[in-house]
């Protein structure tokens, strides 16, 4: 699949496959929750996500004629351009780990939420319109996540672990959701939306303010190691692709 | 893909499957063994299972001018026809359960070991060649099973235990591969392979003799509820495929 590649869809492709990515991961908590409401709240979450890649997908495909089916499950893992951040698996060894996703929830749903904020100013009215709709979902997946953080990272002695170990496992990769790039700099100048970067100090103002309440220790920062927003992922995205795309591409152009 | 389906197609398609899918299990231990010697053991473990795939499909294909790589990569699910044992993830919760991998390897070896012993005499040429050939390989196969279910299952208390949770996972699938029916009864009466289940008492003599060697109790038998081998899969098989098929998926005929 060819795409134009201009700034302007590369930007919002990184917005679309964040949340389309995001949403594949929190969906396999489906039916393995831990209690059934749980169950239940991550299925919702990841329905919310796949709503607006969906929306975000069918944004960016107008300019090659391309809709949100033919972007989700057609393109090649290098043409995802989600920081790697969204597809790494719950896990270290292939489990889920309920703790690591409660922390990349927070983390995506404070990052998320700035986003949103700031994408209502969009020079593009439907860009603009899906971040209304967007925001209002994730002020619940921001409320949910901080009562998980707080309530097992002040808990017991074994469910603080769990956290703070997973919070080692995910803080290498929240910095590539702050590197200003070129892309970002012409979505800031044309008003498309805001270069992630100027993200950074919200965010990380208000994930202090959660993860010190949960009595967690915030991990050293170190440079940022990784470039899923240019095509260059880990390991995991073409398993998880694997997954995704396996019926489109087993029965190619199937409908219901 | 359409297959003729005789029943001589299925019967080779069976062991074909069984090979293939056992081969894509083992080699998900490939970079991570427990020790480099047994990274390397189960790869190369892998690669003769891959290998009697390759020489089996190719037969199973000849049929309806199908190639090894058609037959592998392009069928569907449905159309798998390897018992359910083969297809089980190595832990019951995403984990590689090493415990797990062994005691299938011993079913396995056990039951491949008698399966070419019979068809060396094949009435096709071809098959009992094959046997002939994949005879050799098993003999190490069933060595390196039986040396680890040993050393574990006559262990500490704590190997012993994870061998016994194995062992009952395992058992409830072992009675699948001794199913008498009219494709076995077909081939049984043509001369081209044993019914597999006259292979059971041989199999479970064995069995007993190592598992009790070992100090580990054997499962009661249940009656056999796995209908793998007439393409009625696990939840398993599908997520299996969809790694194994990928690249060809993908990128239709693609070579190298």
């Amino acid at each position: 699949m060819k795409l134009s590649n201009t700034p302007a869809q590369r930007y919002v492709l990184r917005i679309a496959d964040a949340a389309l990515i995001l949403s594949q991961r929190n969906a396999e908590w489906c039916g393995h929750g831990p209690i059934l409401e749980e169950d239940l709240a991550l299925t919702n979450l990841a329905l919310d996500h796949l709503g607006q890649a969906r929306a975000l997908l069918t944004l960016a495909g107008k300019l090659d004629g391309l809709d949100e089916d033919q972007l989700a499950m057609l393109r090649l893992e290098h043409q995802f351009l989600n920081p790697v951040l969204f597809e790494l698996p719950h896990g270290a060894h292939g489990e889920r780990d309920f703790a690591f996703t409660v922390l990349r929830n927070l983390a995506a749903s404070v990052w998320f939420g700035l986003l949103w904020q700031r994408l209502l100013h969009s020079s593009d009215a439907e860009l603009a319109a899906i971040a209304e709709k967007s925001a209002k979902e994730c002020r619940y997946h921001l409320q949910h996540a901080t009562d998980w953080t707080l309530r097992l990272g002040d808990g017991t002695e074994v469910s603080k672990a769990k956290m703070q170990a997973a919070l080692e496992r995910l803080w290498p990769y929240v910095g590539e959701l702050f590197e200003a790039d070129a892309i970002d700099a012409e979505a800031q100048a044309s008003g498309l939306g805001p270069s992630w970067d100027s993200l950074q100090a919200d965010w990380r103002a208000q994930m202090e303010s959660v993860l010190t309440a949960a009595t967690l220790q915030i991990p050293k920062d170190r440079p940022n190691a990784h470039r899923g927003r240019h095509g260059q992922h880990s390991e995991h995205l073409g398993h998880l692709l694997s997954e995704l795309q396996y019926l489109q591409r087993a029965y190619p152009g199937g409908t219901w």
